[in-house]
């Protein structure tokens, strides 16, 4: 089951062409995978760095953008797993044109947990794999 | 032969785990894209945009994040083309370490030209395509 | 009456120093202006600018920043209307973190209605001054 | 004797109205004051805050916007010490358009030196504060 979050597009997201900046877009989604924390793990993406000492670099990304988002627009993020191990987190995400299915951008993000201190790869906490597990739509490596 | 630039990683560049937040390194390749154009296509991207009413949108990405950048760092960003026709360019983007090897991240970007008051596909003026094509190490298309 | 909002500290709004950057705090009380539009004036930030062709440019800004907001903080914004006039609206932005008393900044801005096409002066529409109105705490100029 | 900076207005600096987004022209004179280190105080900004552990968050600001600044523009800035104590530093940054005298903008800033650890207020180190007493216009309090 996809994760959905909504976010404005603000009056300084976008460029001279009057669209949003792409670089923003992954800004977008890595608001959305923020909040989902505070929301499906439990805990606030602040509470787990600060607290466990816990990183998400992102290592590897991969993205399409179809079709433009403009300011005023409201950018529907639908974010699902499609690869979880102990070691990597691989989030899609999907964005929309407010409720339309006008598909503006496709991101595929793949994160993973490391040492906050040493940025050495750490094993994901089970309550965060958990997390993400239930909105996984491929398979676990 | 590639182009090479280098980028002072900012104090505002770094997220809470004290490295550059990853989108903004999109935006570093932007800046590259920019700078590009005055240095080698001889018209300044604000010109082209402006005046010729051309916008290259990026339609497609995919990014290795090897090594963290930090405060203080330089970051060498080595841009070549990697494929390059009428319609679309396609740029690698090597980031370094200030001088050394040490790469810390490899993006390519896909961009088309489109007209910057209707966003539909236009030609890649000659010039510009020259320009890219002295950076190219693949084929053209 | 005081019109608030609130904003959640990202993991990006920090600098090096782990602390929100402080131009970031004054994006923070433009989207507070923004989305004023949409609940107070009854027609989106979006819509005034793009129907109605008028900008609103800050022409001057006066802040005092007493203790940092942090990554997960929440920053609630109360702003208030101090000056009003046919030309030009002054809001004071009080930020406070989360739901305490703890004043981390004040900021007054001055923003002026202006055509959007040529950036020349205009008088400020009826049904904003009046949305500002509502919020005024000083005398009407 | 003022320390002078040249800012290229980038493409992602302007907002909707595509002007540069004012907030950003505090990130600007941030920058200058960034750089000013490594060429006025001889030790790098980085250097100072990760080795010596001193931090400057701005505790002050007052600012006028005269004209917008543009996508390709120039962004002058030049930057003189109005104000200096042991305790802290209030620079005027003022904005002009290239290499005209058309001032965009002319920024106060006052900071205050801290630690990075605790933020508590220590003595700006000598080498810092003799570096802006070069550049003071106005009276050491």
């Amino acid at each position: 089951m996809a994760y959905t979050q909504r976010i404005p597009v603000r009056f300084d997201d976008v460029d001279y062409a009057q669209i949003v900046y792409f670089p923003r877009l992954f800004g977008y989604c890595h608001w959305v995978f923020e909040d989902f924390f505070a929301k499906e793990v439990g805990h606030s993406y602040a509470q787990v760095l600060s607290k466990r000492r816990i990183a998400f670099p992102t290592v590897h990304s991969e993205a399409d953008f179809q079709a433009p988002l403009r300011f005023g627009d409201v950018c529907r993020v639908v974010m699902d797993t499609v690869k979880l191990s102990k070691r990597s987190i691989a989030n899609r995400y999907r964005l929309y044109l407010g409720e339309t299915q006008r598909l503006c951008a496709k991101l595929e993000l793949v994160t993973v947990p490391v040492g906050l201190d040493d940025f050495k790869p750490v094993e994901l906490p089970e309550d965060i794999r958990v997390a993400f597990l239930n909105h996984l739509v491929g398979l676990t490596v």
